[in-house]
Parts: C-alpha cells; sequence; structure tokens
C-alpha cells in the first residue's frame, strides 16, 4: 500500500454496507427508520490541510465548511456534529478556534453534541476531526455515479479563488486593505458550503459531488463513477482570480482544489433552480478532455490534489 | 484555558442542543423519527492511548473497541461507524490495523460505511478517530446522571487488569508463554465491549457508564453527575491480577483505567438480568468515600487519568 489509494482500496473491502457507497462517494447514506441519514468525516492536519499561520478562527471555520460541503453535494440538511479536538496547548487559540468554528455552525445550523478532546504529545502538528450528520431531503439522495451521456456539466460558482489564495499565503502576503487579495485568501481560509444550493438541485441533478481537490481531477472522478467521459470547456474565473493572474490561466484554477463549490450534471433541457455555469458535458466513453476556446488542449500532468501530496503543496 | 477541562466548558457553551446532553455523558442521543441513534466518537493518539510498541492490530481493534463501550455504556445496538486515519507510511503497519479493525467490527457487528484518510507530516504521531453510531433500545437512554440516593453500585468485571498490563508492557515485559502476563496485556490491548450487558441491563439501571479513566474517578464523576454521594466498598480484581500484584493492591486497581467494564447504579432490590459485582453505594450527600475492609480509607491523591495527563503515564 505505496500511496492512500491503495489503502483505500483494501478499506473497501471492510466496507460492504450498502450505506458505505463502497467509499466511493462523499459520505454515507445510512437508513434510519423512513429517514436517511448522511454521513461524513473530514480531518483537517496543520501542515496538510491548512498553514500553521492560519488564524485559528478561520481554522475552526473552514473544518466545520469542508464537512458541511459534503452535505450540501447530497442535498442534505445538516442535523447535528461531533468533534475531536488536539488541545493546541494555547488558551487564546483553542478560544480563537471556537469562536471560528461557533459562527459556521451557528449560520449553516448545525449543533455540536459530542466528540472528543485528547492532548497530544509535544511537538505533534494539530489536528482536528469534525463528523457531520445531515438528513437527505425526499427522492434519491446525488451520488457522483449518475452522471448520463448527454448531460451538461455545471459548478454553482467560479473556480481558483481558493488556490490563488493560498498560493499569496504561500508567498508571504497578509490580509491587507486591497480587496482582490484579501477576498482570495478568504476563498481559501473560508469556503462557503453551498447548502442552499445543494437542496434546490437534489430534483434536477443526475450526479453531484463538490469539488475539494479540484475541478479537473473531480470531473474525472464523476466521469469515472458514472462511466462516462467528460469534456470540460469553460473555466468560470472571479473578477478576483483574473485581476491577479489574468483570463488565461485556467489551467491553474482548475487544478488548484479547495474551491467547495458543488459540481453537477443535468439533463440538456433542465431549467435550473438556482444560478449555475455550465463547464462542459458528459458523452459517451471514458476519459477527460479539455476544449478551451474551441481547441483540445493537452491535459496538465497534475489534474488536482491527490491527497497525499497535499504537504508538497505547503512546502 | 489551563487544561482540557477549562477547554469543555468554554465547548459547553457551544453544545446546547438536548441531544449534546451538555457533554456531560459518553455519548450523544439524538432522535431521528422515532428511533434514537446514540453517537460518540474517540480518538486514540500514539503516544498518549496507546504505546508507540503496540501491534498494529490491536490498535485497529482498541479503537473500535472504546467506541463501541461507550455505545454499551448506553445499551445500544451498533449500527454504523467512520473512521478518520492517519496513514502510517508504513504498508505493513496499515494492513495489520485494518486486520484488527475487520476483527471487533465483524463481532460486535459495527460495519465500516466512511470516514477519511489522511497523509501526516513526517515525525507526526500516529493518529486515529472512530465515530461509531449506534440505535438505543425502547425506554429512556441511560446516562450518568440518573443513581439515586440508595442505590447499589455494580461492575460488570474486575478492574484493574489493564492498567497491570500496560504497567507490564512499559516496564519492558513482552507477551511470552507466561499466561498471567499475557492476560494482563491483552486486557490493555484488546479491552471487549461490554454490549450484551449494557443492553441487557437497561431497564435495570438508574445511571450507566463505561470505565475508562478507573474505578473511582468514573464513580465520583457519576455521583457528581447525579448528585449523590459515592461509597465505594470493594474493588473486585481478576484472579491475574491478584497473581501478580497480591491482592492489597486495590487502590491501584481501582485507579489506573482503560478497564472498560461498565459501572452502573440499581435500586437495591433489583435481580439483575446479568452476572455484576456490588462495588458499593449511593447515598446523600455529595464526594466520595472509600471504605475497605470495615475501615474508611484516604482517598489517594489521583483518583484515576486525567485526560491531560495521560502521556505523563507513558513517559
Amino acid at each position: 500500500m505505496a500511496d492512500e489509494y491503495e489503502y483505500i482500496a483494501a478499506l473497501r473491502t471492510l466496507a460492504t454496507d450498502p450505506a458505505a457507497r463502497g467509499l466511493m462517494d462523499d459520505a454515507a447514506v445510512l437508513p434510519v427508520g423512513d429517514i436517511r441519514l448522511v454521513l461524513t468525516s473530514d480531518t483537517l492536519v496543520e501542515g496538510v490541510h491548512f498553514l500553521a499561520s492560519d488564524p485559528a478562527d478561520s481554522i475552526g471555520w473552514k473544518l466545520a465548511a469542508v464537512n458541511l460541503s459534503d452535505l450540501a453535494a447530497k442535498g442534505a440538511t445538516p442535523r447535528a456534529c461531533l468533534m475531536n479536538y488536539a488541545l493546541s496547548g494555547n488558551d487564546d487559540w483553542d478560544a480563537d478556534f471556537l469562536r471560528g468554528l461557533r459562527a459556521a455552525l451557528d449560520i449553516y445550523g448545525m449543533p455540536l453534541i459530542g466528540g472528543d478532546t485528547v492532548a497530544m504529545p509535544k511537538g505533534a502538528p494539530r489536528s482536528f476531526t469534525l463528523t457531520a450528520i445531515g438528513e437527505a431531503g425526499s427522492g434519491p439522495v446525488p451520488a457522483r455515479s449518475g452522471a448520463r451521456a448527454g448531460d451538461i456539466l455545471y459548478v454553482t460558482g467560479p473556480v481558483g479563488d481558493s488556490g490563488a489564495g493560498l498560493a499569496l499565503l504561500t508567498a508571504g502576503q497578509k490580509p491587507n486593505d486591497n480587496p482582490t487579495t484579501n477576498c482570495l485568501i478568504d476563498a481559501y481560509r473560508r469556503p462557503q458550503p453551498r447548502l442552499a444550493q445543494g437542496q434546490a438541485l437534489v430534483p434536477y441533478v443526475t450526479a453531484m459531488m463538490d469539488i475539494s481537490d479540484g475541478l479537473l481531477i473531480d470531473a474525472r472522478r464523476m466521469g469515472e463513477a458514472s462511466g462516462v467521459g467528460i469534456v470540460i470547456d469553460h473555466v468560470p474565473l472571479s473578477d478576483a482570480f483574473i485581476a491577479l493572474h489574468g483570463p488565461d490561466a485556467r489551467i491553474a484554477a482548475a487544478t488548484s482544489g479547495d474551491d467547495y463549490e458543488l459540481l453537477f450534471a443535468a439533463a440538456p433541457d433542465v431549467a435550473l433552480p438556482v444560478p449555475a455555469i455550465a463547464v462542459g458535458r458528459c458523452e459517451a466513453g471514458v476519459g477527460l478532455r479539455l476544449i478551451l476556446d474551441g481547441k483540445p488542449i493537452p491535459l496538465p500532468e497534475r489534474l488536482g490534489y491527490q491527497h497525499t501530496a497535499y504537504s508538497e503543496r505547503l512546502t
């Protein structure tokens, strides 16, 4: 098991319950009486998923937000969460963390109901886990795997802002009075889970997931899970991103991850209930093709974050 | 917030949902339709909750067992779990861990349905989280807080074996052909969650919890939560414990923790459905008294593990 993917293959042999969805999805779907619970759990590690210099309150926020984003991808309504907290050894830091966490839990209506607190050995990186529990709406719970040839692929917003924010931070940029850089840094530190959009979209989509590792790699994953080929022909960028990098840095934006927009597929004749941006389509076949300005573009070597490469990204 | 307890006090101000039970209990109880889910999440950290030298399969087992023990304390039936796994960087170790985890999940019927896998920075201690979801039976879900003056206090088995096993390991003892030492080491490495006992006991108990930090400290916690005083007048020891330490090392046994037996209170006239050992009683008032062989014994300075002192215990 040389990397995470091989380990997960071994793990899948344990996860044969239908609720696990083969560990191929963003969340588990567990029937409890007539209700289907959506369960997801993400761990954030210092130096891997966040920078040691990120403000504590932003890390508390992000821990909630990345899990809420997985609920959003299932169109679920948050019900409760449990948090496993490694004490930082610094009272102010812990208090700030809780402030950021509380803000996200309050805004998105997800009460904290339990968890665990541990004191880590000296020098260990900070590490936090949150397990989010949501309730699915009526109708099928969207998966990555339902997209069909002919479907249009959409995203709920531009991509690349978070990656641009991270790049600014690793280059030593600090939040200042420049709204452009602040906006990008904020996208990295305070992602906004698309819960309302996810809930509204459920009846309209054939497949849905959140973009956590990059548009290209996540779109390819949706294609693989659905047994269709993917064509990406548009990479939507924000004004802030364009102001910093110009309109041509589309490959960077499509591979940088941490976007937490929803990526979904829907039949071409569907009128969507929320604003969304078409980024491509599903076709018969396999694989991922990139066509920009009408021209086929060779795929970059790196389509997005491989999880085990997170640490490279911060060094 | 100089220690875990102050941090948890701050955390409680976030956890006002009734399902959280004020973070005063072993688990959260979340109503989902007509069903009450019991949710708990424990993290195990290398050098804190297990020894770096413990076999990987025993750590996988223990991660499941400590969470199952919390479900047992609520009389819950395991439904599913999510695991957050930090890749060890060693293929064989990861495979062994999964083997031990699988054994516990199979025996106790708790399917793995999701979670997360992360690559930790080099040199970080191993760290694993499991979130267990169970279903409560009919009737009230036992809490720590229901004990009444006059109730008898019971445990489901002897205490101290696990602590004795840990002491052997930290003194350099390895499993060998001595059944006594092996039995104690096994108690430390492979705790047996008392699920069947917990389920059977629900209708008979006024309060129930598992003994994770030591009989004395956990009994005091039950007394505090219930608003009663606690008298402990018996510390049940196993043959293996007595063979190693003699019959008088009762304070060590009552403060060493990691026992994972159930501690519960029941009215004196109740005929219990499973074997249990009376260890004391609840009385009007507050505090903890220890009476052995008919004589009041001064309380030891350390009643059990304080969580932030875990690391001291291993050094």
